[in-house]
């Protein structure tokens, strides 16, 4: 993971003053990815390089597409073509149908809305984690992931995502165009790693949608934390699955949108 | 379109100087949209409530799925059931390859990467719009952008696009909590008033993806603005199709990323 992988830099004009100066300009490298599974393809991600392999594990495991990564055999990447080969074990078969369901919900859902709260949740219960997290630890992350992101200062074109010890400690931090990216790369990598996620916090740079709180839900993460605003969707999503949500978090205040019994007020 | 439909009150907690608080907080709407066209079944968009016929016209154009809007014969919402029918004029078959394209490059890409750039450009030839737009036009824009929003101070959770005239009037302004609804809001209304795109400038709120330029250039739009960074391919995607990106519209201060010849320095 280096600079040169997440940024490049461009000649680009920019205006001051009156005037149109020749600058060079960090950018956030974006590049697709192309997954096929067992043959099969199964989705296009236009992401940030770097960290393919944890991308993908991570994306499979939280659209619902294997339910561990022992399902998995094998990812092959082959970095020149942005295309990423990845083998099931020989008793697993891909699930068409989720498949299709989570193809056909195209633009920026996994599986789709309010209506299908109860279907997601036959994948994954609402979570029962007694996990707290004290009021000052969510206090602390901004400053700190600000100083361990190392990109987004130089091209402001990154979300990120961090994984959060129950002690506070920063487990991984991802930045990519993609904010799903983001929170999928976290995810693979933790997977990989067999970190117990039901006592870990995820915290995200931007807005929460509902598919956040899915990809949370089903990686088994009890508590969402971000910077700025949740949707509705989120919100309601988040109280059926007995997750918390945290918004918002700007010190010294930050809003709790659900699950409010993980907070306390302490250190 | 009313503040009931944009967003709704929740009760949360709010942390404030080591107490929580009881108070209400207006959240963005998300809920999904399911779009079938002539029977079959096209794409689930999580999008914010209002502005549905417009939003579904604009991601058929922006999508490449019509080729305009004298394709579609009506446009039916159930609003109970969140879900669109789109009837084609009968001489209009639904191109299922460029269908299944579409689905297949899922989480948020239409059509995918530099490799298909010249595809694209099959379907959508590079822009070759002599207009300019003055520097100080530009830097007008977020400021008249931000009194004009009048969801996004509320909730913090909306991206917005808007479509501007060669004179400097805002034509329309349009929030969602998703970044691309935002923008085919915007283009599906304009379609609709038969506006010539091709002497307009879309500014967005936050940042610019690969996929945001595919989707101004399909709708011929010259002149991409927007408050926060691109990614690489944007940049490079908008340098091969003759568009002008304009990044970190942060006044006094932008940056051209690409076609700055569109730029004119005085009033």
């Amino acid at each position: 993971m280096t600079m040169s992988q997440h940024a490049s830099g461009y000649q680009i004009l920019k205006f001051d003053d009156g005037d149109l100066l020749s600058i060079t300009d960090q950018v956030a490298s974006e590049e697709p990815l192309q997954i096929t599974v067992d043959g099969t393809p199964v989705a296009v991600v236009m992401r940030t390089l770097g960290d393919d392999a944890d991308l993908v594990a991570g994306f499979l495991l939280t659209e619902g597409l294997v339910d561990s990564l022992d399902d998995l055999v094998r990812i092959d990447l082959d970095r020149a073509k942005n295309h990423v080969y990845v083998f099931l074990a020989e008793h697993v078969v891909l699930d068409h149908a989720r498949l299709s369901r989570n193809l056909f919900s195209a633009s920026s859902c996994g599986i789709c809305g309010k209506a299908s709260i109860e279907a997601i949740h036959q994948h994954a219960p609402p979570i029962d984690s007694d996990l707290t997290v004290a009021a000052e630890l969510l206090l602390s992350l901004p400053s700190r992931l600000r100083s361990a992101q190392d990109v987004f200062d130089y091209t402001g074109g990154l979300h990120a995502a961090a994984l959060v010890a129950e002690s506070g400690e920063i487990l991984i931090l991802r930045e990519d165009v993609g904010r799903h990216n983001a929170i999928d790369k976290v995810i693979g990598w933790a997977a990989g790693k067999k970190i117990d996620l039901s006592r870990t916090i995820i915290q995200v740079s931007g807005r929460v949608s509902f598919e956040v709180m899915q990809k949370a839900l089903v990686a088994r993460i009890p508590v969402v934390s971000a910077i700025s605003a949740p949707s509705s969707l989120a919100v309601e999503f988040a109280r059926e699955s007995g997750q918390t949500l945290v918004g918002f978090l700007r010190p010294p205040t930050f809003n709790v949108y659900a699950g409010p019994e993980r907070i306390s007020r302490g250190t």
